[in-house]
This record gives structure tokens, sequence and C-alpha cells, in this order.
């Protein structure tokens, strides 16, 4: 055994190790906790997607956060289980005492995508060269959930880097879609979306620098916010190519519910993390503006194509059938058409990831040897590295863009009050869930990185050979714009993506969380009133 | 003369048209406005210090604005007042007919640092190569300021390349403090500091990157407020080192009253400049912590020297007077000690400055050739740039800076409450003004840019021959801890220095405005309450 290993590569010695250690952790846990001669706990517990659901079942004595833990846990493979055991039973014996919840988050179940610093546990990042090196210390985001009483169960995996939208890395090896393993879950924050889909957990904290919350929150049928830059906490979260600060990762929660969606953001603000994070923004829960945007008729700028990539038969039928219920509800239809707007800001954008050649990934690659997933690969040898006065010209340019991003949302306007539109809708993606390695084209989403905008995904639809045989019959007859509009339509497979989930996202302008929210909760609404085909 | 002119450096010849139709301006002005044969206007008007007293006046038909917009006109070097009288005409047509303001800063005199883009006026930011070159359209401010009803009358000076704290350039020349010419007036928003100190203004705009607000406030008695950074409309204003986003510039307003320094701030806020200038914060003007730090005793931690430049005994002598009143008054002072923290972050944040090598000055100057000012030659030979991925690690040291601020921050309690700081107070400059081309030392002001949190300046006293000869008898005795501090101590004499107005600074968390400004209202009626010396 000792000789294998020596004979293995270094960086492959670190995996195995790494996962002896998490296999052993599960395994000790179950012996511990569950051992034979008693009787097995329930691990078919019923979990509700819904926070508040679950802290009343706790207030009303239906379930204790200890069952709820064990319940979640059998669906993990990364594992903080005994510290989130512990401190669940310290949770029910503080409930038994006092009467009353720890805080608002009291015994709810949550995991971590593998960037967040939890104390004495590693943040990889998907690098097997940041294995076993534990962090010193709670980010901000655990450090306030901990406060407000939520169990931190385990973390959950990325691809190599983080830098990209599948999940993949050569430490703890391919995440695969729940439906369908020959296809990608999405990514970066696949680990959760993945976990959450199989009720491995009730709130799973993603990062989102491209679309990594809302592209698999959109594979995956699920929920997810990528919040404003500033508007949640991210000090203490590790990330490849920090300090690059222009466009900027951010976290955000994904839920099985929309009502969670909001109700952790909000639990998260309340705690005011601006007096632990220097770059927080000081901008409280805005609870009106919450109400209000649920209040009345919405003027909703609907995009249809970005104008680079246009959506499979499955996505525009899902689109235009929310377009129409929404329409039906009362609310206003403007059509959102950016020209070349949207393609210009990815050109700038792009710019950024590699603006130093590759050197804060090459680095990270080089501490362990390990292999380069093909895409990564791909990142580093993209470019030479540009100089600092080079790369403020390039922040100019950002800001021109946004500017006119912002000008053009002032300009489109409602037919009836001459307001501009309060959200936009849009497709998360130009396909649904597709093959391993097969994605390409993540404009729709990270243009709303790019002007630092937040956006809300929540599941609209599916797949439908029934529904989309005849727009996809139609298919074949346009020519691709450019090459990525080839790939995309030349990746279209109705049979084998029959089923799968699509998404929807909303957007807001910058730092409007509240409104974002509300909106969604709207058009969740609308979507569930109706029959979803 | 066309062989005069030829025979001088382009850089001069340019130097000489600009200021050639400065004076035009002035004198064409001059001559239609007022002819010799009218009785000529007062020039003489009494101009309020504060912006509300001016609109009762203009409410109660007191005053006219035109009367007040050519009041202030007489005191000016550069040129707006044809647009301005235009528009002053204007505005007392719109109060005759409909009887009522068109806007919260109705006919207030203002007048801009020459660095905010006004439609057909250059921005030279000092640079002779960037005269000639008039801007498309108004920068977001002075298209907000317009639209409130208030008067642009003029543009003034400001360092060659803006980057340091006195006001020189091969344009337009030195400018000099109005008591003492041999002395500077501070900078960079020099210009805007002498006008008003002058009454050649109202409000004057100014930006801030390292004390550009502050220091002439400091110098010439005035009020000036910096910002946290995205909180007032930075949209076209234009300035060196552009795209350096990362100790960025912000904008201010400089006044010679605590009201309108306020009032002024509020009006811009209430106009929501984050629907024009994508980089702004949408955080409402919040009246309420406005009004609830007037209406208790206060926290305020006391820096009486940064550990880095010993202040000179006057300025020592005022803040320690200003700590016993406002004591007296109830408030507790309570020891700010940043051992070597200010040091740190000032030692970070220097290498921003230039960490393009000095590509993006050096660029400027080479457009008209013109001579250096020895202090942007210092700049721009400093150092080599640095890579892109060494200027990312130096954002991670910044962040890290940052955060042990706040902790030290939320770690300096009231002994009474255990509550953490409401504000800090502390020294503007380690001296009053001093003679042109002698301030070296601007870390009491810049580490708040680097933190990034709210500063206001007010006037607290004025060097005093009676009462600081006796603690600068005692000063000789003191060993210089570095070669600033050496060089601050030689630089202080009293007898030329007698009379320098001295500023004292309030300090708050990052984007609270309300608070400082609030908190300014506090110390200033309280400074005001006893007698100065």
């Amino acid at each position: 055994m000792a000789d294998h290993i020596s004979n293995t590569a270094p960086w492959l010695q670190i995996v195995q190790k790494k996962r002896q250690i998490r296999d052993d952790n599960i395994q000790n846990y179950l012996e511990t906790q569950f051992p034979a001669v008693e009787p097995q706990p329930s691990r078919d517990i019923a979990i509700s997607d819904n926070v508040q659901e679950i802290l009343l079942d706790i207030s009303s004595g239906a379930v204790t956060a200890e069952a709820l833990c064990s319940a979640v846990m059998f669906r993990l493979t990364e594992i903080l289980f005994d510290d989130a055991s512990v401190r669940a039973r310290e949770l029910d014996r503080f409930f038994q005492e006092h009467g009353r919840l720890v805080g608002p988050l009291h015994g709810v179940p949550m995991t971590l995508k593998d960037q967040f610093d939890v104390q004495g546990h590693d943040s990889t990042l998907g690098y097997v060269g940041r294995a076993f090196k534990p962090a010193p210390e709670d980010c901000v985001l655990v450090a306030l959930l901990r406060q407000m009483g939520a169990l931190i169960i385990a973390k959950s995996n990325l691809p190599q880097s983080i830098m990209w939208c599948e999940t993949e890395n050569p430490l703890w090896g391919l995440t695969v879609h729940p439906t369908n393993p020959s296809f990608t879950p999405g990514g970066s924050t696949g680990g959760e979306g993945t976990l959450l889909s199989l009720q491995g957990s009730v709130v799973g904290w993603g990062t989102d620098i491209g679309g990594s919350i809302r592209i698999p929150s959109h594979m995956l049928g699920l929920y997810g916010l990528k919040p404003s830059n500033t508007r949640l906490p991210y000090h203490g979260v590790s990330v490849s190519t920090e300090g690059q600060e222009h466009v900027p990762s951010v976290i955000g929660p994904m839920t099985r519910s929309i009502e969670s969606l909001s109700y952790v953001c909000k639990a998260v603000i309340d705690a005011a993390p601006w007096k632990l994070d220097p770059k927080c923004c000081p901008l409280p829960w805005r609870s009106e503006m919450y109400e209000e945007v649920q209040s009345r008729p919405l003027v909703i700028g609907i995009m249809r194509d970005d104008g680079v990539v246009r959506p499979h038969p499955p996505v525009s039928r899902v689109l235009e059938a929310a377009a129409r219920r929404l329409a039906a509800a009362g609310h206003e239809i403007v059509p959102w058409t950016p020209g070349t707007l949207h393609q210009e800001c990815i050109d700038i954008m792009d710019q950024y990831y590699t603006a130093d050649g590759g050197e804060d990934i090459r680095r990270d690659m080089e501490v362990a040897g390990e292999p380069y997933i093909p895409h990564v690969e791909g990142i580093v040898n993209r470019g030479k590295p540009i100089s600092v006065y080079a790369y403020w010209q390039l922040n100019k340019q950002k800001v021109a863009a946004q500017k006119r991003f912002l000008d053009m949302w002032n300009a489109t306007l409602s037919a009836k009050t001459g307001k501009a539109i309060d959200i936009l809708l849009s497709p998360v993606m130009p396909h649904s869930a597709v093959p391993h390695r097969k994605c390409r084209w993540v404009g729709y989403t990270k243009v709303f990185n790019f002007v630092d905008y937040p956006a809300v995904v929540l599941p609209a639809g599916q797949v439908s050979k029934d529904l989309d045989a005849e727009n996809t019959a139609q298919m074949g007859s346009y020519e691709p714009r450019n090459a990525l509009d080839g790939w995309n339509r030349d990746l279209f497979d109705l049979d084998t993506m029959d089923g799968m989930p699509i998404g929807l996202q909303i957007v807001a302008r910058r730092l409007e969380e509240e409104k974002v929210l509300g909106a969604a909760q709207v058009v969740d609404k609308v979507l569930k009133a109706t029959s979803t085909p």
C-alpha cells in the first residue's frame, strides 16, 4: 500500500488522502451515531423546501434540529457532520430550555460551495494544491449564519479554479446531473445545485462571477439569487483571480422555494454584514420595496435573444408562455432589444479574467502539479498579460458600457405610463442541461455580472418532446450568426434533453435585491397558478 | 505679435491663448452687462454663507438671482458668466411668473474644480495638453445641479495632474493663500477653496483622492465633505489615472457654513444620482440618521497623533480644546490609538498611484510638451510599472488592511455603554497652511480615502502667537521619529503662521454621510458656543 502510494504522482496522493478522509468521516459518523443495535433513525424524514415552514415545525415540536440534520447528511458527500450534530443538539436544548428559537435560522441545514472559509476546513476551489490548508477562521457569512442558528452541514463540489459553468476537478471528480449522468448539472456551483435537487440541503450558498449560481439553478429546476456586489458579505470567501475587483464574484443563496430565497437573503442583510465586511454596502433590507413591487402591475422588459446566441426552441417556448401568462395577469411586456450592446459588454468583460495572462490560476495549478481540466487550460493560454495602464483603460471602457446599459434601461419604457421597466425577464442560457463539456455561451447571465444587476432564477418549465417537436422541426432552417450560434444550434437534441428543467431569469437595477426577489415572487405565483407544461 | 508667438514653445502658445480668452470673456461681460453710462450695480452685495438663507432671500424678493450672479462674478478668474447670466434671468422670470422656486438650489451660485465636465468647456486637470478640448456633455453632477436651479458660474484652478495637495500648474499658474501670497492655500481643490474664502462662490465642488477637499478647507477656514465612494455621482468628472478604481477619487462640496454642506449633499442625493451614474449607490438621504446623531451624547474617538508625523503645537492645542469642550457638553472622548495601522494602510495605498509606472500622467504631459511641476515629476519617476497579477495581490492586501481598520473601529469602545465610537475626531494635517511646495505628509486625510470613510472638515481655530508660544518653546526638545516627522518639525514657524486657520476632521463609518454631517453640526455648535481662540 505504502509502495503503491509512493509510486503515485504527488497530486494523486493528495486526492486519495482527501477522499479517504471524507469516506472515513461519513463511516465514522454512521457508526457512532447509528450503531446497528439501535433502531435506525428515519432517513426519509420529509424536509420542507421552505425555511419558514421548517422553523414552524421546530417551534411546534414536530421535528428536532438533530433529526433534520441527520436526514440531510445521508445525502451528502463532504463532511462537517460532527460539528453540525453538536450544534443541532445545542439548539434543541436551547429551545427546550427557553421555548424560543436562537435566531432567524435556528436549525436550518445549509451547505456551502467549497470556497467559503469554515474554520478548520479546507477551501479548495477545486485545486488539489489547496487541500490540507484549513481556514484559520470562519468567513463573515458563516459567522453570521452560525450566529442566527443555521447548521453548517457540508461543503460541496465546484470546478477546478471555479472559472467554468460546469463542475469537474481532479480532486473530487465530475459532478453529474441527477436525472442523466452524461449531462452536466451546470456550474460552477454545481455541487450545491445537485445537493439541493436531491434534497441534500435546504439552503445552498454559492458564488457567481458569470452565472455560477444561476446556471445550475436553471439546469436543476431550483431558485437562485445572484445579488449585486457588496450586498452580501464576500469577506473570507476564497476565489481565484482574487484581487480582480472590477468584475467581482458575489455570493448568493440557492433554494427549492422562492420564499426561502427571500427569507435567507433578508436574514443575512438584517444581521448587518457591513459591520464585519469592509466592502459591504450598509443598505438595510427594504421591506417596503419588496412589498411594493408585489402590489401592482409590473412593466417587464423581455429579452428574447441577446443578439449573439439564439435560444433553443424549448427555452423560447417557456419564455413566451411566461410572458403570455404575465400579460394575462395584468402585467405589461415591453421588448428589450440590446442590439450589439450585450456583445460589447462581454468583449470588455472577458479581458478581465485573463488580464494577468493566467498567472493566478497557473500558480495555483503548480502547487500540486495536478492536470488541467481542458476549460481551465484554455483560459490560462488565452493571452499575454496586459499592463496596469491598459487595465485602467479597460476599466474606463467598462464604466462607459455600464453607462450605456443604464441609459438603455432608462429608455425602455412602458407604453402606458412612460415609466422605465421594473424588471427584465430573460433566458438563463440558450439551452437546458447539456452533455458534459458542451457549455460554451454564458452571455445571458454574465452580462448582469458586468453591469452588476441582481438576478433571480426560477424554474419555469421543462423540455418537452410533445410541446417542442413542431418548433424543433423548423429549426434546421436558420443560418447561424456566428460560430457560437452554430455550436448551440447543433447541440440541440430533443430526445436526450426531454424533461430537463428550464429556468427563467429576472433582473432588476443595481442593488435592488428586494425588488428582484419581490418580482420573482410575483412571477412564480403566476407561473404556478397556471398549468406549466 | 504673430512672430513672437511662433517663437514661443507650443505649450506656452496654448497657455497664452487660453488666458487671453479668459480675460476677454471677463472684459466682454463687464462691458455688455455694465456699460459705463448706466449706474454700476453694487459689487458688494452681501452674500450669505448659507444656501437656505439665500433661497429665503430670493423667495422673499430681497435679492434676485441675477444680482447674486453678478456679485459673485467679480471675484472670479475663469468664466461661464454668459450662460450663468442667461440662466439667472430665466430663474428670476420663472419665480416672477410662478411664485415658486424651480428646485432646491434655485439661484445658488456654484463653482467647480476644473475636472467636472461642463458641455462646451474644457476640463484641463491642470494640463496644458487638455486645453481646447471642450467636454461633449455635462457630467451627472452638473446636470443634476442645473436641474435643481443652481447657477454654474465658473471653474477653478487645481495642480497639474491633480495629484498634489497644493495648487500650481503651467497653464494657469500658482494659486496663493489669500492672507499670505507666499503660502499655499492647499490643494488639489485650491482654486475652489480660495474662491470660497474670498466669497467668490457659495458652494464649491471639489474632488478628493487623498485630502484634496479637506486640505484647502482646513488651510482656509472652510467646511468640506469628502463622502464615501459611490455616494455622490462621479460620472463625467475627468481625473488622472482614471480607471484606477481601487483608491478612487470622490467628489464633494465645500462651503462657508455647515448647514449648506448638509443641504447641498442632501439635495444631490435626493435627486437620485444612481439613476444616471452606474457606479452610484442607491442609498437615499437618511434624515433619521442625520437627526439621531444630533439628539444624544456621542462617543468620539480622538486621534491625537497618527503614529507617523506629530502635529504642530497649534494643531494639537485646537484639537485638545475641542475635545475638552465636547466632553464638557456631555460627549464621551475615547482615545484612538492606531499603532502602525495608519502607516501600513498608506504604504499599500501609495503603490496604487504609480502602479502604471507613471504612464498615465506621462502621456498627458507629452500632449503639449509642457514642463513638469516638481511634485508631478517625482510621482512619474517613483517606480516601474507592476504587473496586473501584482496589482491583484495589492488589492488583497488593501482589503485585509481595510478589515483590520474596521475591526479596530469596532473595538474602540465607550467606557460607559460598551458601544463602538460614533465618530473619530482628528487633525486634518500636522500643520496649518505652509509656504508653497512645503507639504509632504497627507496621512491624516488619505487614510480615510483608503478605508473609504466619509469625513467632514470644519474650522476650529487659528494659529496664535499668544496661545502657542509656550508649547512651541518646548518643541525643540523632541527627536523626530523619521524624516517626515523631522521635516514637519522644522517647518513650524509661529511668526509667519500666526493667524492661519486650523480645521478639524470628523470621520464616520463607510457611507454614513448623514451621520458625519449631523455629528459635524453638533461639533460646530459646541465650538461656536464657546470662545474659540
